[in-house]
């Protein structure tokens, strides 16, 4: 790190972002209850105690991760347009929730497996914004049932099922593997499309 | 645990499976990383020296962990009836899958998630066994689609899939829920069936 980025790097609006990198990064890597503190202080170059001026502790660093990941996932989602069939929005959703999530393995790897992890508040508010992102998902499901499109007997299964469908694939996808972003995307349209419809 | 209990916990047939499912517990709770040898001994009433005579280090137990329930899952998968059509076998292999894994939360969630804390030659060997998994629904498809059954364009993408989907079960599932293991195997099963078929 050159003289110059440790100067910049005292101004928080550049820190905090460098400092929930190297935390979303360090926790990928070993795990959140093997990181300490003064581990993510020296991956930034700051002092142990100089980190708590930017965030109160590990579990605020932490859930502000999973928030944020969150937050973004439904902010990006909602900002699409809503219109169409089931079958149209349905495709989108697949493509998006592909797309998103292979954008950021780290953070899909950290949001399931540091679940336990959080604490009982932090859990909560995190279920919460999962439980929203399923339901645009079961939103489309019902539509289309009922409109005659799909036949799904269970939308809350069928939700979860693609969800976990879809996701699964940062557990195996490579950047420069066989198949491409948008060749996995119409794969993964044409098994979703199929399972659901009518 | 009484004098009784700790007298046979000194023969190693006993004490063997007893530490097993301490450290399952543990790695399961706190994560394999924030584990010490010294609780796993103490949560089966050994002191830290004797947990050694049963075995070398925490990555053994971790790998002996992984390595057994593949093989588990292995053996008793094989155990089955392999004949019939692809439509019957992935009937069973989606019902046994499920019936499977809700029975081992635990082991189903180390299996996943302390994978990076495997060395790499452990690592190679949980592939492996990984792969002859998913080798078996492989087949199946492939025999769906090359008898006219199945319409799949790329049966390695949908096997990922299809396991992904079921092996999501584990996050939500909960005994004496909404919904049984066999409406569970039931709905599943046609999706499943549904989204490979020609």
């Amino acid at each position: 790190m050159s003289a110059m980025a440790r100067t910049q790097g005292s101004h928080s609006e550049i820190t905090g972002p460098r400092i929930r990198e190297a935390a979303l990064r360090l926790f990928a890597e070993r795990g959140y209850a093997a990181v300490s503190m003064r581990q993510i202080a020296a991956e930034v170059g700051l002092q142990a105690g100089a980190l708590y001026n930017y965030t109160p502790d590990k579990q605020a660093l932490l859930f502000s991760l999973m928030r944020d990941h969150m937050d973004d996932l439904l902010t990006e989602w909602r900002a699409r347009p809503a219109a169409g069939t089931a079958q149209n929005r349905l495709e989108d959703f697949v493509r998006f929730h592909i797309g998103f999530h292979l954008e950021r393995p780290e953070l899909v790897f950290i949001a399931y497996m540091e679940l336990r992890n959080l604490t009982p508040d932090h859990f909560a508010v995190i279920e919460r914004l999962r439980r929203d992102y399923e339901n645009a998902l079961e939103d489309i499901l019902r539509q289309g049932r009922d409109t005659g499109l799909f036949d799904v007997a269970d939308t809350k299964l069928t939700t979860l099922a693609v969800i976990a469908m879809l996701t699964g694939i940062t557990t195996w996808y490579r950047p420069g593997g066989r198949l491409g972003v948008s060749q996995v995307q119409d794969l993964y349209c044409d098994m979703v499309r199929k399972a659901v419809a009518a």
